[in-house]
């Protein structure tokens, strides 16, 4: 079977012990039809068809490649790796039972604190580092534009354009370095893997201690830089990996462990863990506290529970105080450049409480051209995302000149725009005041060249920290700050980089650019229909970029919330919501969400809450792969070592048979880990008998069984098994699941996927139908959900 | 079979058709031990036993009653009416598969702008709802508290009283009568009624027309008649009401009926549109749009996805416009006595951004207490609830008396303890504009019987609608208005009217009791810490509100938005988190919330997200109900006739058997509703032979098989049919279910039970574990899966 070779190659290609979950193989129904040479070659060739019938931005990157058809692989960051699923179901062997009948009140006691300190303590620490993310980004860039802007005072033009661009140039290289060598997992944004993590997908690099590391560190120097990026992205991405990091009771590799935390070693656990981490992200990138939650709701995770609110919220609670309380440390001057706080913060003030007709007019127009404009932006993304495909998988070096080639970019935009931009005179009171023009570093009046009494208000976006620009923008009763011309100027270059920006192997978030854009295309149009409404154009710039939030992540309750949060002003909901009902609905008549379209594409394996139509024309034992590989419920060693060795699978069904039961009948599923510990134990016999479980207790305790943080515990090279040894029988019983999940084989596969998501299943047993039969006749793993392999098997199915 | 008879006499008795799920016979398990009258012997007997057991604020009301010990009935409002279960499984049968191959682009499309459709209307309608409520309860209140205030003035005191007691008894009079005549099922806050349909229970009563009138008009009355409750939790009833109405395709009884709302005849739609009324409902009582979809979230839906929170939000947000672009036109004084508008909408400014240690020290004590005294409002309600229901099932003139004492009560207290208070001489700087004291009806400062320039600090508080009175506590600045004895007169007052009123059969909510007693107590704690710290005693009122509503409802994060969109200021959020977070905590130490309380007490069978430990030691199969009651897949039309009038189950699982398959193997699942349809289309044939899904579609369109609205519907006395008729068969093929999910009987019941809850099934089928059984051994319903019936079968497992 050529289908499961190849898949195992891959999987052992990359030497990290991820292993498949159910190889693709044959078909039950398409076997009694098609030999498998036929079916497998109508498979190869269906490809390019597919590619042609529209489905280009569908399509995932790793496809091209050819190196997998299974979807085993995916693109972690920048970084191809082998990918597995998560389990949430309660594995109900006698492992469990002995387990959960040893536990007394103080283990659940014990368990119940565990679980609210971690969650505080996660909140902590996403809220310091929010903190230095900050402190870092403006000191490192503060400096950077001090020197760059006393340069110019001196009139020494060229030597202010070469700091500055070599500075930017530097970090840049540095981040991508970084990044292509030490972390590659760590690029782009992070909330597509976080939000597949959440979902069940499970790479060890997602949330690995180097990533986390890679994250802080390149998003600082990426933001330095000047790039035309975000450091909120990769915040979610930092709070998943701390949140990972303390559930898994710290590294192995790096030396930090914990062994008290050993009842959080299962998936479930760490996956409330992991989405509380993502929450205080948003916390900790927007301040926006209750965003944060919502945020984690809306986008991140696939699973959610009242219980799972309450924590939170807790944890989204104690990242805005840490920020808060540090923030107003810092006031007093004592965090070097740390100015108004990098964390961006507006102060949109409506004193409009009433809108004419013609305001919601020209707020609803405004809405609808973001939503074309935002879902412009996910089709461009995409393409430059498969164009930097290719260069960044040529290695680690073409990655850092990339990076730095966009840098340049960037720099030689940043300098040579002002440069291009005529001055404006200030406005007489500002300028009477001293306000206006600023020569420090923050303010909203840059200098740059102008002669007293002017400034130049391209200046002001560009050479300044995106947060400081977005300040600007969003800033009340400044109706002739910025220019038409200018604005038009700025929104097309930020929109620009912003899209090439995104693919380069830095930690980058979207959140940034998108609102950078949306302001600014906010404010020209507040500019245009000036004369029609009474609005302000600080408020058009906030409704500009709700509407490009609303048009390319596509997300409502957290957006709206999380500008709130920011605006403080609540009065402003009204509008904000209508913004992103029209720019939401406008988008979605073109594309999908920026990181929904960026799962697909990295090739994610990603179950969506509802199945997919053509699911419902197909039957669980049409998708299940044959043959199917069971054990016995006491079975030779030599067999299960030898099939664990031979394929990826991280499932067995054990069939309990003669002598133990007069006919085959299912007698449970047993996970390769545990397969793997039972192994390793030695608990074997001579002869074809039951042990039980007492006989297992004596060599292990319940906790050899729980599951170890994602890419670490046994495989079959750890096993030291002699030849008499491969020749004695193994007892099953203790580490079967006696009850599994199950579907009939005719259970319609739209129903099973339906099943297979809502319980959050890594296996899911198919029984046949009629009597007569094995009792178990398949597998269904996430594997067999996915649109892509169903389309392979049954291309006519789908083009109905 | 004693018991079975028992459940149907019930369901008969009420004559609404409503019929029980499974009635509760023997378990398998238990029918190999004991014979069934020793076990039903056991059952009725244990129950004092588990009485003194220390459970007896968990046993539902009804028990009591001993009408019922199977939960198929349940208290709705005031009235006791038998439940069944929702069904969100697809039923994929011919039917169904034709329905949807038939489906165009144009019937999609149809189906999707109808949803938005409706839920936008849910949104107006609500939002109307809720202006209209306001301005009826400030007419009418305000009418009242003038001509109070104007007979004072003239020194007529006993005139004044008198004409306030008997207004405040009269309108009383007449909202306990409209609830005790019209719409039992309007009485309460509604929202343990919401709760329990969202999670899957159905009484017809529940969101009947009548119930929705009732709620309105009874909420108008009963808030004007002065007594300590709110109308907030009725808007959220309210608001379900309006999406069912409107899900329903209107009502039948009553004329209104749309049939094109035929794509609409699902529970799954109707749940969704029922989840948006609900939070429309919150956000028209508090204005607070964001608050409204939390509160949906956290409290009241048991199943969410991505796509409703986008849906619920615009409707919230439709809600909230309507509602305040109407207030923003009784602004100038268009609509009578409305004056700041009813809504409670505070002015707590905070000046404070930084706290000492101090402040917080006071927050979290303030904090702790209102845990504490939540957790006691609970217990105590929980007291009160039983004793009143002794009283309200004597019968509807019982329940007006009841209410009418409580009003007579109120009144006293309302006008008695201004009565007792000292006056107050004004601040000098307002006597001096003027605004001290108030002679009309709102204002800070009363005069009532005071001499000029001093006020009636009691008086501005309970002679005045209770929104206008948490108005005057919260606000801020005003550190002396209120005094410690006169704080604390009125927190007495208020805590123990708030639970003694909720009980009586008007619509009442608990909010606002809640929010007064909690703000008092604040500023009560806030005055006596008053030296201590700095913050606003306004603040500290807020604050206390939060506790209370924290240590009663167990909401946090909805109650912490709500509260910050009442307030408009952010800047509050860390600290009303940490009251927040402190007093649930310290409450849950105690008791359940007091919703999920309500929901056991009423005897709901509302299955809980966890499955009870108890769970983990029973399987599928100790549970289930024999002997179970199957047909054939041709079945005479006699047995199924004769099988639908003897038993009031709703799924019958179908059995291929000869000469259709060689061995009895699972062909299905029927439902009730779809074989009343096909028997009344008298598809039959003489001879046992398949007629297949044509023959049916000659007679019926797959929209006849929709199920109508709640209480709806054919019975089997609909049916007309002769001897010979009897005598013949029919296919069942076609209405088969034939993908049911399934569980093996050796399926522990906790997962069985979380199968069951996450996908939200009615029926589940257990097969045999072993081969050479019939192919179905049990269904499960919801009632299989109550602890109480657990309890019943199984005694000692649950006191492990």
């Amino acid at each position: 079977m050529p289908a499961l070779r190849t898949t195992m190659a891959v999987g052992t290609e990359s030497g990290s012990g991820g292993v498949a979950e159910s190889a693709p193989s044959t078909p039950m129904s398409a076997m009694t039809t098609t030999p498998i040479s036929a079916r497998s070659v109508r498979w190869e060739s269906d490809m390019p068809d597919i590619e042609e019938g529209g489905g280009g931005l569908e399509r995932p990157l790793l496809r091209r490649r050819g190196t997998n058809t299974t979807s085993q692989m995916a693109i972690v960051g920048a970084n191809v790796c082998p990918i597995e699923s998560l389990d949430y179901e309660l594995v109900e062997n006698e492992v469990y039972k002995q387990d959960w009948r040893s536990r007394g009140k103080l283990q659940i006691f014990h368990y119940q604190i565990l679980k609210w300190v971690l969650a505080l303590l996660v909140g902590l620490i996403v809220g310091l580092i929010g903190f230095f993310n900050n402190i870092a980004v403006e000191n490192i860039a503060g400096f950077k534009l001090l020197l760059t802007t006393n340069l110019m005072l001196q009139n020494r033009y060229k030597a202010a354009f070469l700091w500055f661009i070599s500075c930017n140039a530097m970090l840049a290289a540095a981040a991508a370095a970084l990044c292509a060598y030490f972390g590659p997992a760590a690029a782009g944004s992070g909330i597509p893997e976080v939000k597949a993590y959440l979902n069940g997908v499970d790479a060890p690099s997602i949330l690995a201690p180097s990533t986390l590391f890679v994250k802080i560190v390149g998003s600082i120097f990426g933001v330095s830089a000047g790039f035309v990026l975000g450091k909120e992205g990769p915040m979610v991405h930092t709070g998943a990996c701390v949140a990972s990091f303390l559930g898994q009771g710290g590294s192995r590799k790096y030396g930090f462990t914990w062994n008290w935390l050993r009842y959080f070693k299962n998936d479930l656990d760490r996956r409330d863990l992991i989405t509380c981490g993502a929450a205080a992200g948003v916390t900790a990138a927007f301040r926006a506290p209750v965003g944060g939650v919502l945020f984690a709701l809306e986008e991140a995770t696939s699973w959610w529970r009242s219980a799972l609110l309450w924590r939170t919220f807790s944890t989204t609670a104690v990242a805005a105080m840490v920020l808060r309380s540090l923030i107003e440390y810092c006031r007093s001057g004592n965090c070097g450049l740390f100015g108004k706080g990098g964390l961006i913060m507006f102060d949109v003030s409506s004193q409009v409480t009433s809108y004419t007709t013609m305001d919601l007019a020209a707020v609803v127009l405004l809405a609808i051209v973001g939503g074309l404009l935002g879902a412009l932006f996910n089709f461009l993304l995409n393409r430059i995302l498969r164009v930097y495909s290719y260069i960044n998988e040529k290695g680690a070096p073409y990655k850092i000149i990339l990076t730095v080639v966009i840098s340049l970019v960037t720099s030689c935009c940043s300098f040579g725009l002002p440069w291009l931009t005529a001055c404006t005179p200030c406005p007489p009171e500002l300028a009477a005041s001293g306000h206006c023009p600023t020569i420090g570093r923050s303010g909203n009046f840059k200098n740059f060249r102008c002669p007293p009494g002017q400034y130049n208000a391209m200046a002001s976006l560009f050479l300044n920290t995106n947060d400081d620009a977005i300040r600007n923008l969003f800033s009340g009763g400044t109706e002739s700050e910025f220019g038409v011309p200018m604005l038009l100027a700025f929104f097309t270059a930020v929109y620009s980089l912003g899209l090439v920006t995104y693919g380069v192997a830095v930690p980058s978030g979207l959140f940034i650019p998108v609102i950078l854009s949306g302001a600014s295309f906010g404010r020209l149009l507040g500019k245009l229909l000036g004369a029609l409404t009474g609005l302000d154009t600080g408020l058009f710039a906030l409704l500009g970029a709700a509407s490009f939030l609303g048009g390319t992540m596509r997300m409502t309750v957290s957006v709206c919330v999380i500008l709130l949060e920011l605006t403080n002003d609540l009065l402003l909901l009204p509008l904000i919501m209508l913004v992103l009902l029209v720019s939401k609905t406008v988008a979605d008549c073109f594309n999908k969400g920026v990181y929904e379209q960026m799962v697909r594409m990295k090739g994610l394996p990603y179950l969506e809450a509802h199945a997919e139509p053509c699911m419902r024309s197909l039957v669980a034992g049409d998708v299940v792969s044959a043959p199917l590989i069971a054990f016995s419920s006491v079975e030779s060693v030599g067999t299960v070592v030898d099939t664990l060795r031979r394929t990826g699978h991280n499932g067995f069904p054990v069939i309990e048979d003669a002598p133990f039961a007069p006919e085959p009948e299912l007698c449970g599923l047993v996970l390769r880990s545990h397969l793997l510990v039972l192994l390793r134990a030695k608990t074997f016999t001579a002869d074809r008998v039951k042990t039980g479980a007492a006989e297992v207790f004596r060599k292990l305790a319940p906790f050899d069984f729980a599951k170890p943080g994602s890419g670490k515990g046994l495989t079959v090279d750890d096993l030291d098994l002699t030849e008499e040894e491969m020749a004695m029988y193994v007892d099953l019983h203790p580490i079967a699941n006696r009850s599994p999940y199950t579907v009939v084989e005719n259970m319609s596969l739209a129903k099973a996927a339906v099943l297979f998501r809502q319980l959050g299943l890594r296996h899911m047993c198919v029984v046949p139908r009629t009597p007569g039969r094995p009792p178990v006749v398949g597998i269904l793993t996430r594997h067999d959900f996915m649109p892509g392999y169903i389309r392979g098997l049954f291309p006519n199915v789908l083009r109905e």
